[in-house]
């Protein structure tokens, strides 16, 4: 035992390999690379498959016995000293926007696999197995179900009805897979839950670099809801009709957008209100539009504070109803707010706090895989920053320092946990 | 001279006949009717010709002479005792918008028709020659130029361009007249300039029917601006970016529109504000957008107050430039107001009076013929209440007691006129 912990201290300070790590993200980041600098690896596509076997190869040069799932997610795992114990499952996804950046998901995988590689590194090994994972599909682009190799493992989607999915193309899951001689040829992983999910990943928002800081612990994601607004008025011609005898659908809309903002803002800094899409119709630019159809998505950590938005919303289209508008809000999807769990997070604290570095606890404004790992075993996630704030654009970026910081985090927490 | 006083006095207290008149009105309908009980005759179609031989077939029956031009304009003369003399021209259109009413246009020539009819009725002779005239292509449906046959005539378009103008199947109006075999057949107009012309019209806004009065005389036209407005912001994702750390085009935008309903609103009733056309980019639904493209229509019938409409929307802008958001605000496209011949307007409201009627002087928000004569011979409108201010729709509807009532107005003004 006191061997151990001697390894274990020893380990803990020598961090990540950063050189390693970034050179891994580089060589990924040419597997897909688009001319604007980003990345394309749409879901399940050649360039996809190319970029989970380069990872794939590399986790087997790492001694990692790699095996997968009836979607496609990816498992790499380190045997523990005990093979009956659970693993610590750390991972992200491979597959990217269309016009994707380098870091998306990628980090998180190859930051897993830089943990496994650095316990090589030390000769050192663990109570428990430690597996990366890189889920398929989280994007959603490809195929419009994003999170949806994480959901399936969770239980949360059926995997026929996954299978089933199809691709603006035409062609299916199923049929991609089955045209997939690499994934054909893996073993299946033996059914087990994790005892714990980590997630690395970059911000994908301004809050971290805002703040200066370079650890984001993350409490959960914000509840999000989305709705379909219709605001009816009446068409009318844009010379013959006077101001007061309108009734203006787009005006109206206007009114009812900047009041989605207003409540957001009173609901300071997590509620959020976007207005992504706007059709009028008729669409003419002499004709005083009759109707106007609008998206709404609305988000909060808090379920109560985002009710309370609604209903602002809510209350100014049923005044402009008194006011010959008719308005009709309609929730078209919603997903709640998810906790992660508090214990991991005092990990990530004490690992952050032990490395001398200053964070911010923050929600994740967007979902990710961590959110499906949430219902079935105890998950956390890490942030870092990203420059400006960007992603899903060819422009994301973080520095190699950025990259080490985060995946020291992730490693002492790993080492902390599982041995 | 006896004599024709007490002609005139016995043929304006009889007014028009109104059955004939609506008999016609309804008979024309029947041309390019639609099943949803408007009419489509776009300009040159095969319908259009059909309604323009059943008018010429009329005219001809009335003993009117009929002339076209270049550009397809249709005159019925009938002759008054001074040949030399310039003519009273009556007249609008028979063209329509692809879903449009019976009224729009048809009804102001045919109400001219009318006229001559009814002298002939009375077996009465003018002074001046009577005109009525019938404008190519005024809706610029289906040749994107409204009021072409107009300009032509008073030589704001040229002949040239007007013949080159190409409709969206790619036909050129030049094409489309080389195949009208009537219309090569019928003689040219002698050119002259009219004494006067008078148009009457469907008001195609809710005003008169609003103040219960019966007709309206046009004080003329307002000005109108177009503008293209772009605002840029950033695009940024709906979830991790919270409220404060955006640049959200369409909230900038929400506000520029509602900034320009109030600032038409400090200028009622004559001002006029509409966005008829807005599209957001990237235009998804969880994107805060980072640019929206929106038209801007403002109007006013006074050009000191229009400036200052606009100066509120730039400056509004200007504000916004300092927020983050850079707005540009583009002139596309504008028309100067236009005043009514006073003297002209005289004679409507005398005549008016003496029918007993009340009225009120208005704008016309909407373009007419009447915006292009009045640039060549003093020009005046009248305008008849339509059902809810509907026009450019199947719905568009008058009373025969509507048309009767400006068809009378017109008939006692051309008579005081022309004799």
């Amino acid at each position: 035992v006191k061997h151990r912990e001697i390894a274990k201290a020893k380990a803990v300070a020598a961090g990540v390999n950063s050189e390693r790590l970034w050179r891994s993200l580089e060589d990924l980041g040419s597997v897909g690379a688009t001319e604007a600098g980003g990345v394309c690896r749409l879901a399940y596509s050649p360039a996809y498959r190319q970029g989970r076997d380069l990872f794939v190869s590399w986790c087997r040069d790492a001694g990692l016995s790699v095996s997968t799932d009836g979607i496609g997610n990816i498992f790499a795992r380190r045997q523990g000293r005990n093979p009956q114990a659970p693993s610590i499952m750390l991972g992200s996804h491979l597959d990217s926007q269309p016009s994707g950046g380098r870091y998306d998901g990628a980090y998180g995988v190859l930051a897993g696999l830089e943990v496994a590689r650095r316990l090589n590194d030390l000769g050192m090994d663990t109570e428990f197995p430690i597996e990366i994972v890189s889920w398929a599909n989280e994007e959603g682009a490809r195929f419009d179900r994003p999170l949806l190799g994480s959901s399936v493992f969770c239980g949360r989607t059926p995997l026929s009805s996954a299978l089933a999915l199809k691709a603006i193309g035409g062609e299916s899951i199923e049929q991609e897979l089955n045209d997939d001689l690499v994934w054909r040829a893996m073993p299946r992983r033996q059914e087990s839950l994790p005892h714990a999910y980590l997630e690395l990943h970059i911000e994908q928002g301004p809050v971290l670099e805002a703040a200066a800081v370079p650890i984001g612990i993350v409490t959960g994601t914000l509840a999000v809801r989305w709705y379909d607004v219709i605001v009816a008025g009446e068409e009318a011609h844009a010379g013959p009709t006077p101001m007061l005898a309108r009734r203006d659908a787009m005006m109206g809309a206007a009114e009812l957008i900047l009041e989605a903002r207003d409540a957001a803002n009173r609901f300071a800094p997590h509620g959020r209100a976007t207005v992504g899409q706007c059709m009028l119709s008729p669409g003419s630019r002499n004709v005083v539009p009759g109707e106007v159809r609008l998206s709404l998505d609305l988000r909060h950590e808090d379920e109560a504070h985002l009710d309370a938005i609604e209903e602002s919303v809510r209350e100014a289209g049923r005044l402009m109803n008194r006011r010959g508008l008719h308005v009709q809000i309609s929730e078209a999807w919603r997903m709640d707010a998810c906790k992660f769990d508090s214990a991991l997070r005092g990990h990530l604290i004490t690992a952050t706090s032990q490395n001398g570095l200053a964070f911010v606890e923050l929600p994740s404004g967007a979902g990710h895989d961590a959110v499906s790992l949430s219902t079935i075993v105890p998950t956390a996630m890490i942030f870092v920053p990203c420059l400006g704030g960007i992603s899903h654009n060819p422009a994301e970026s973080i520095t190699q320092q950025q990259a080490e910081t985060g995946a020291d985090i992730l490693f002492r927490t790993v080492v902390e946990l599982a041995t």
